[in-house]
């Protein structure tokens, strides 16, 4: 059986040595925390910092392929151990430049992808020279994650809030919609495109609260959304599953707003919505086997169940029998002991062929389950 | 998080923790195989001799539920842990009842339930006495499982194969099909059911070869299928899932052959084919949450690998990629190094609206796929 490593050990993590288990596979997991997500659902569980090279070098350096589930790995290490022959994917140099914001938004421009107007800056002070560019969003070069390392610079005022780092200053797009398709690359190149997701976020926290798919486009934006990601992931050179994350205007333009090179929260809908879910397509993608079908079974919402404002502590479902009795409901949750406002803490998605049922349902389960503390 | 212990570390095992991870449960398990399929799954696994006294006495006592996923362990440690105040899930009577061919037929026969024609004996010898009864069915009354326990008596030359202890002997039922019913019984006693499963078997290896869901029966049989199913699960008293396996004859009777208190080969198809698989089923059950939707999303063929005659060693799976590369189709392999004539080593569910196509891909897949050894 080949040797799988997976680097983070969160609900990615989780959901994918659930799927692991249909295949012939040995695997490897490196996290700090022995009791994050997917800690004890590996074969072979190494406690670890995987922003250590050293760590991460000694893991993968007897596996036969190495993933991640968390873009904050050390990159230095993955590309050592590629050096080496062993198969990491994404590839190191994909990763670099997805990791830091700045190379992704050069690589876009340079690859002439749409994509929001962007000025690069060092400093917070950097940013007086920008004024006539707000409104805009500035977003931290390294470390952002999950809504943190991005500010909204609307007029002079905010400018107290930006960063003192690399970053980047993108003009604020108009935003009629956000989408997002998840594009799977093999190790010999093949694609295999997933139907595009329509996203609904929280204002405030900046994370999805729900999502429906296949999202309801005009049939010109999906292409141009379809052209935009796939040239997108195509010219990362890399294998993989991607998440690329758009926005589309009023006037039907789509701009690529980000890629993330693992499966991806706008993709959970696939475990029960698509014939092959995005779980399921990594693996085939790390044990070489053909690449699944994205088709929709039947159409999905996905809802975020994100930790209450205000609670704190030990974890607790509020509502949940409620929306186990609903018919065709699929709950998942993460395992993790502890909430806090804002974490993710699970999600559970909805199938229905009647698209008004989906926003209904999504809305009631929104209403209706809460995470708090004891 | 509640604790729930799981004894037997088979593919059920594996199965059933692959779905608890959308729970909140701390999970532990008994396996005397530190490699067996579910052993690396669970988050406290404990080796040990699931039909020893104290060995399971001591798994269970500090936990809040137990279950089971193979019927041979010590039922009377269950029965001292459910007097003790653990909740064992299907209730220890329940499981003495069935683990017991001689019992489990005697408990039909009290309860008016159809089920063929049979006589006790308790020696080979005393076979002689029925030879008017041939042809007929020997079932050891402890200790089969899997096709073995079981011999067809056909005439008085076939009584050589009859065993040498306590054993029922079966009459022979013309049989038109072997179809499965698994209901699902709560701890307040609600019930749900699944729809009926036509079941394929192999003649030589009495294993299930491939099944469709759901069956093809006429109103009337279905009807009688149902209440059969119903009164023989809900006369044992205990919640759980059980897997009722019945058949028919020409002339519309439904006779019922045995039940298992588990999760069962028969409703593996549930995990893609129907809102609530099974084995999400048993953890609303022993997690005291609502029951699950048993509705059919789209029809499905299952299709078991089993090794390959002739092969005996660690395992290669022959044709993977052809069937992986088809697009309605689900792959679950048990991760068992080890492959020999007739072994369990995964299944394939088929999905689709078109019985037809479940048909063909199914001989496609039996045609294609090979578990043999390298």
């Amino acid at each position: 059986m080949k040797k799988v490593g997976i680097l983070g050990g969160g609900q990615l993590g989780r959901m994918l040595l659930q799927t692991a288990a249909n295949y012939p596979v040995e695997t490897y997991l490196m996290e700090n925390d022995a009791n994050a997500p997917a800690a004890h659902l590996c074969k072979h569980f190494i406690k670890g910092d995987i922003t250590d090279f050293n760590a991460v070098y000694e893991f993968g350096k007897s596996l036969d392929v190495v993933t991640i589930e968390i873009e904050n790995v050390n990159v230095e290490a993955l590309e050592k151990l590629a050096e080496e022959g062993i198969q990491v994917i994404p590839h190191p140099s994909a990763l670099r430049i997805i990791k830091d914001k700045i190379k992704q938004k050069q690589y876009y421009k340079h690859n002439q992808i749409p994509t929001p107007e962007f000025v690069i800056t060092h400093s917070k002070k950097e940013l007086q020279n920008h004024v006539s560019f707000l409104p805009a969003v500035h977003k931290i070069g390294n470390g952002g994650y999950d809504g943190k390392g991005v500010q909204v610079i609307k007029t002079e005022k905010d400018i107290e809030k930006g960063f003192d780092a690399p970053a980047v200053l993108e003009k604020m797009v108009v935003i009629k919609k956000e989408i997002s398709i998840i594009i799977a690359v093999s190790k010999n190149g093949q694609t295999a495109i997933y139907p595009p997701v329509d996203m609904m976020f929280d204002p405030i926290l900046n994370l999805l609260t729900y999502q429906i798919c296949p999202a309801a486009l005009d049939e010109s934006v999906f292409y141009k959304a379809e052209a935009i990601a796939i040239s997108a992931v195509k010219n990362l050179n890399s294998s993989g599953i991607f998440a690329v994350e758009m926005f589309t205007d009023a006037e039907g333009n789509v701009w690529l707003n980000e890629i993330a090179p693992r499966v991806h929260n706008s993709g959970h809908h696939s475990i029960e919505g698509n014939y092959c879910s995005q779980f399921d397509m990594l693996w085939r993608i790390l044990l070489d086997y053909p690449l699944g079908n994205t088709d929709v079974i039947m159409p999905s919402a996905l809802v975020n169940l994100v930790g209450d404002e205000g609670f704190q502590g030990a974890a607790e479902y509020i509502g949940l029998n409620e929306v186990l009795a609903m018919d065709n409901i699929f709950v998942h949750l993460y395992g993790k002991q502890q909430t806090k406002p804002g974490r993710k803490m699970g999600h559970v998605t909805i199938i229905s062929k009647d698209k008004q049922e989906l926003l209904y349902k999504a809305n009631q389960i929104k209403n209706t389950l809460f995470v708090r503390s004891k």
